[in-house]
């Protein structure tokens, strides 16, 4: 089983899109698009409402023909946004997106979220996804209480050739899409919900065992994340 | 709002059902179905078969016309049992019953399951639900993977007064029946699972999150406790 | 065993209550009275003031002569709600219920709280129950570190046809109230208490490990849910 | 918004595959494979060897052209298999399957791990793959305290159109490869790690939280579920 | 080992303190010192400063000479004490105490705390020891990083008949106290710790495993439990 | 406030009991009893017999007048033990104690379980309470699902100078127990229980929330520490 | 193996740093320097504004060759220092730094973060050391989704006598650091991330299950934790 | 701030240890002692005797002039290395060790442990440390219980240039060591201790939380990693 040669590491990255530009506190990963399809998107948590703009500068900046977006933005942080970027800015769901939305090139792709209380966390998802370039469609409002509802999707989910699936409080929607349809389904749980929901890791647990083969799973309430999964699924370009 | 009288504190016992048996070791509520409907049962684990074997004995001479059982018996425990009390033992799911089952009196009660490996739980909701004089109706393998299975027993389900949902994994089960029947839906989830079930937390918690309002839940794998819910649900009646 | 014969999926639906109003982000579940026996209630959390008001006018409508209810409102929402709707709405403990509440037609149902600070979830559960017809009767601040006041109460209870126990800290009353009387015991636990409680984590482990045999749980502060529970136990019906 | 027509739930499974086969003790779900691409494979954890040999008969008897299979089988339920099937049995990780694997249809998929602690988890996965037609392909050992050996493979990672990366301690190899690969990667956190790894969740945790953007994550320990995301990604066909 | 007789539950209470006062929403427990030594304490949190001032008029009116306490107060509930009883109140750490101290009668109680973050919820025990006739002593930033500290004052704690430990962050103090004096040691975990304290769990975990035999331990910020327990340790005596 | 001297360390061990003995693997401390009132026991999990037999005989060396202990012996370290110590050895629950037990000195104590499953660690506890001279006292089974059991034991328990109370499931009992005695109550959780007790976290954390004041709680199953305890609070002399 | 002599505890302070000056409300170890290297550092949160005054004042006295700091200062108690200080006060980070810095003596110190969302915590790493007299560099927004960014900079990590790696989210980073470096490594979790992140703990079980030997661990956010770890481990001499 | 330049990935790890040896189910990282100083160890768990034996020769094969270990080896295990390598091989708590020892070229390391019980894990660490030529001491049972013990020692502590400190239960001892010591100080967990220490748990948190500034911690039971931290801070050499 030995093949007993000793190797030494390549030089990987020169071919895959190694570079980056130095702001000095951050360094922006300008290579990210040749190597993983989409661009590199501003965390704003944490960050001052000036290093968000920084960043996303340097991101219109390195990629012109893409959408810039920053998730998590708080009031201060969107409103340095807007007086930076002026009117091009689209800003719900506490993202902002800097630039023209490409027209959909791949897709379609359901977001389906399970009551109206998740739908804040389906529009990050949604919005980072036309970003993308990804024909998202949002089917709202059709948790397992009352499955008719859903059932009266099916035939809208089966043509999706990626379903995201945003739920709370039991998380069980995935589970139920994922036994109708064939497509991949990504499952994001949120926050919503009483006591026991312990902030999402309720739903989290719900859809980390689903019953249904396949389901795969990211963090809470990160629509963002979905999105991304979505994108690397349908097979996003790098070259825009 | 005061009315500002003082109360002494009343001899509530005497008229609910205030009597027991000192065994020394253990002291049998001989007073609970006068008080709760049913007799005491044998919890085995952590007792030894002697202990065991005594307690469903003084429960045998304390209440001749109903059944004694003892659950989470392990074999050394079953063994005892069966050399003390002879054919008359019903052996199932870690349950021992002794004594002549009663004609169901009330019902039906559907005890459904997600999954084939969920099956000891349901057996042992169904065993203690017959004990008490319940009709209980076994549904077994409805899983929300393939729904179909699960909606062609929707009118079984409709027609129950009960329904107990048992299952593991993501414990998605009792909030899809619990949108379809207006009975009472009593929840257990078991330690059936990969790693993040966390030996039944993951549809534990599932279960409390449920979005079909009403849903109500036991602790981990007790079928027991699920089947004493539904006596009580039932009205299972304290003469016998 | 096997029957070995293979199975289509039925129409169930259409004969158990398969209507729904559709707002774009939410479908109002028409048929959910004729499932379950009680209309869809709004979750106010997580939702905008013009949502939760939306949806309580489209349940107005779908159902005239039912109370409509939301629950866990705050200020923006129930300022909203009681601009929208004017006189006719009671407000409390973060519920309002829009329309004349039934005469009492099933109980009665007694909702038993611990200590006073537990008065808010037990208020919620009442308020849901009375507003689905059910015969509520608060038993205020009985918690087991002076059980005289309890046993005081112990007639009371033994008459109610469905018990609801609220509390807090270390959630040891229905436990003790469950081994005073047979009806079905619904127990919530509520958030309050010192660090260790962890935000209503230690009740929930408390009520579901009870010792006294068919005590069922609901969610942390869900006396919604609770009193959803009593509606189904105690039959209401869904014709109105 | 709203357009306010009344629905009535559709006859959903009739067309997108709604049969099952009724064992009494199981529902073998004949349908699935039109639905969602793949057949039902038999968890026999918590299962008796004869319901775990009794599921496959009856999954072999509806899917003569696809590979039966079975996870989490012990030692006493290896041995049933066998028996009753034969030579005709791959037995490896606790995976049992029968009948003649396909030729690779899709992929290909690269199947990582960290560490030679993970490999029977990495090797579920592998075969699960196969049995649905995938062309996996396994790289092992390529943990991130040597990231030279990883880099070493970067090509082939690129080259594949799905990437599973199975790893247990800090689960860090998920996050490294993604950054690479423009291919979706799945996460399979392993329950491999001394004390704080707390069974698995230390690395399901930090696949969770990725800050490589589009992971997505499975069940601990899960390998099955890996190979089951991926065929949905990788358009596994229903017709065999 | 059976003494085989039956019995009926005593009237209990009348001797040992059976005696409340009901004001509707609460059940003031005016029996508490007969039974346990001590008058019943108001927990502000979750109550309104109105449901405080009437809790605690009605304990100043059925023990006169003793010390009204209510415990967790907010900047609402303070005022409106205030405004009800005047000057006669001490208001520190949360708590405001109605009543003249008595003079000490039983002790000495040493309050020992690790370090001054700490000092609120020590302070919150002296002043529930000094209300209930306990001579306490205050013993601040002792903790185990500069050992000399504590070694200076171990004359001081070997007087003490009962110790109150109070810690955040390791929560080591109570193990090296407990080595060190023969008297009762109550240790009180404080959420006072950087992120893994995870609100005082850190400190609580470490005393509940102390290696020092006989350490005992209260909730998180308990500094009126722990005060609670040094009465019944030093026997506060229920008359007065 | 500031007094702004400069200390140095005193040598506090001399006078206080700063002996140990060296056996190279361990340190006996032989000053525990002149410092903390009892001997040092023999912790045995994680010892070789050999270790545990070194220690327990260093321990009759140091104090012959005293009992050795040591807990949590498995079934080949009770072996040695008998071995070597022959037949003055007390075995049971884990425990072993060699020597001559003392006449009791101080109590009564009363050691109170829920069930018959707590009895070990309840027996542990009497054990370790009966080498330190304590007169305790057993009161078995007398949980909160049949009161009456418990009320008629309360002149006993009022009697009692200081009161254990074990139990499992959800650890009610100490909060009735401390609501009608005014001695100590030590409230020690056992990991009797269903999934959901968790290993004892259930009980745990319902003793650390108790509603009746001065509860205080040791380490899950730790009837040897709740010994040790009582022993502060009864005041065990260190001279023997 | 027994050396059999009986040892009496040594003056073990006098000579290794044993003072301390009483505030009553504090007692400022004095000897800290002596004994540990460092100074004591005041941890402002839980302390009143009045309390780190006075704690700088003393430290500032005890210890005039040195910077005497503050850390997890709120905007109230940063005020207050800057009032009592003036102009020589470092405000950055929620720590505040009173004194003239030493030039450095030891190092260089790397102190490396993932994200810009992770500076604040870095640069409370990097303050402390330059505090401490240690040659600090700070390496910022290196994560792995980036890998270049880090290789680029491995020639400077190796240049360095020790690492602090800083990371939220996966807290994949010090993993892959101490892969290539031979120094210490200290890496410290930050609260940085989605909900799954639970306030820290994901990065935090990362790091304490890093694949790469060696790595060690501080608290969540406890950049002055990591320098004082450095502090150690660069060997920070006593005398100043 | 910004730089501006682009750059492109470097050709790392040529020059800092980039060889590795391909096994085909594993890949022995050659390279590492160049990069971090200490030769990979073989994680004996999850792996079959066959893969461990095969690591191990790979391991001697690359590094002749190095002891090879393997750590948590079960009977199965070791019985296959002690016939591959014969009496070469040093076997104790889990850990074989292959090859002769170097004499101590760094140090000294005190490994420190708070009781016998903890004894295992402290062996672990110091034939580690010998193994990578480290002067390692052992300095066993110095728990806080009994603090004279340690206080006895510190002396020797402060001549260490390392200490490790290993404690179950509290966890309680690396704060006073650190106290105690200027030189780094590495705590290690072990699961060692009643219920609530939940396998380690709670003396992991302790030591995270320590109030000794600068005492770092690895993951529980991991003497292992506390040997190669120390190596790391010793700066034990590559050349070998």
């Amino acid at each position: 089983m030995e093949n007993d040669a000793e190797f030494t590491a390549p030089e990987a990255f020169a071919e895959v899109g190694g570079t980056y530009r130095d702001l000095g506190w951050a360094k922006i990963d300008t290579g990210r698009p040749a190597r993983t399809g989409s661009a590199e998107a501003v965390y704003a948590a944490g960050k001052t409402p000036e290093q968000v703009v920084g960043a996303l500068r340097a991101l219109r900046a390195a990629h012109p023909g893409r959408v810039a977006v920053a998730t998590r933005c708080d009031e201060a942080c969107l409103t340095a946004v807007r007086e930076a970027f002026g009117a091009d800015v689209l800003v719900e769901a506490g993202v902002c997106a800097i630039g023209a939305f490409p027209a959909p090139e791949v897709g379609p792709l359901a977001v389906v979220c399970a009551g109206t209380s998740d739908l804040p966390v389906a529009r990050e998802a949604e919005i980072i996804a036309r970003a993308n370039g990804i024909d998202a469609r949002l089917v709202a409002d059709v948790g397992v209480a009352g499955l008719h509802r859903l059932l009266d999707k099916v035939a809208d989910l089966r043509e999706a050739a990626c379903v995201i699936v945003v739920a709370g409080m039991d998380g069980a929607l995935p589970s139920v899409v994922a036994g109708l349809v064939s497509a991949p389904v990504v499952a994001v749980p949120t926050s919503v919900g009483y006591g026991a929901a312990f902030g999402g890791l309720a739903p989290l647990l719900t859809m980390l065992n689903s019953c249904s083969p396949g389901v795969v799973v990211v963090n809470i309430d990160n629509g963002f994340g979905a999105a991304m999964a979505a994108a690397r699924i349908l097979g996003v370009k790098a070259e825009r």
